[in-house]
């Protein structure tokens, strides 16, 4: 979200150029959202992360509201630059107000880097409050595109994440913890899977994020019994007596 | 949490006096905290609203984020302001960020019946997110105490509430199913029950907060099997062989 200098890939499809003075006069003051994006690959659950080059700096994709836009729009427009996707599964999940959280050091050291060193007023060293928001997509879907302060957006497996800037380490534990209890409770888990799965994609998807094996037979009684899966045909295969169906869900649910 | 004019009931105790122009020295801009703060009594879910004499408004419990003050503790002060208790159960459940919430004339009609009419560009006058905090009380402890601005602090049933300014009447609804689901997951419902109580008195509370009938002898079993209740030996009455057992909980949960 924070903009200087050069055009990066993506950036020309929409994607708003502001200049280092300009935030005050563009964005509400001193809220901010971060961003945990979570896809599934691999029986991996993963999230986007940013890298700023020579600063050893990782961080959760950000985003700011801009005086006349809904909370929940920003949001999405923050998801939507990053991941060039419209229409994703996207929640609230806790607001992070301590005092302590407000350190302007990485921040001042990444515009340094980028050759923009800030004034110590600067609007973006002060205190900020941030909206942490999950977002739930379709791994395949995604084409992660760097901010422009940003050298590189890429997913990184949440059971191997880099040292995370501020406390975004702590941002990313609460979404998860929040995704699991909304697993179940609002069926959201879909939002992570492809277009079509298997029952097994399934399991294991659900296995990854709870963090503990479940039992197959009960698993698929009880997404079965859910109502909420369509099964298609097997396709023909060479073993076509071991091809296991695929399913679809039948709609997906959004903010 | 707006301040002017005379001293009320129980602000000589701690609450600061701050003058209709100090808000933008000693709080941070566009955020506020709205607090629903919940108390059971006689069978019914009741909420804490402050009534502004001379405009016929209602609204609830509001407050700010000191420039140096942790979220949670604004939200913390903001209800101890209003009710007299400490270590409360409160809980963030949602920030509220549309553009069309902002508007400047309910505060306006408020701050000209006390005598302030406020100027175009007032701070109180601006577009203001606001995070949702709930709050569970036990009744019987609550001594309800109006902010500065409001004629009263009192408890409304929640099956009959006035018509609330803003849109707090939104606030209202999502509080409430946020309480509903985090009723059994997070064993929270005892926060709003008196020291000690009869498990008709708790299945009384579970019924109201989740709008239905629940059966005795499995609700009984329930709680019994969670290994939260002490239970107190009968005490002696005319008809002691129908006394019901009292019970409390063994520790109560905090934010």
């Amino acid at each position: 979200m924070l903009k200087f200098g050069e055009m990066k890939r993506g950036q020309e499809k929409g994607e708003q150029m502001i200049h280092a003075d300009d935030f005050e006069k563009i964005f509400l003051p001193g809220l901010a959202i971060d961003a945990v994006i979570f896809g599934f690959q691999d029986n991996q659950l993963k999230i986007l992360l940013l890298e700023y080059e020579h600063t050893n700096l990782f961080a959760l994709p950000a985003g700011f509201i801009k005086k006349e836009e809904n909370l929940n729009d920003a949001a999405r427009r923050s998801v939507l630059e990053r991941t060039g996707l419209h229409n994703i599964y996207l929640e609230q999940f806790y607001i992070f107000g301590d005092v302590a959280r407000h350190d302007p050091e990485p921040l001042r050291k990444i515009m340094q880097a980028k050759g923009h060193p800030p004034s110590n007023d600067h609007w973006l060293l002060r205190r900020f409050l941030t909206v942490g928001y999950y977002a739930l997509i379709d791994y395949t879907k995604a084409t992660p595109i760097p901010d422009q302060l940003a050298d590189s957006c890429e997913w990184h497996e949440l059971q191997n994440l880099p040292p995370l800037m501020l406390d975004h380490r702590e941002i990313v534990s609460k979404a998860l913890e929040s995704l699991r209890a909304n697993l179940d409770q609002k069926l959201i888990g879909f939002n992570l899977m492809p277009e079509n799965f298997t029952m097994q994609d399934l399991q294991s998807l659900y296995e990854t994020v709870l963090g503990q094996k479940l039992l197959r037979t009960s698993f698929q009684r009880k997404m079965l019994s859910l109502g909420i899966l369509e099964r298609f045909e097997k396709k023909y295969s060479g073993g076509a007596h071991k091809a296991p169906y695929l399913y679809r869900f039948i709609k997906k649910q959004k903010l």
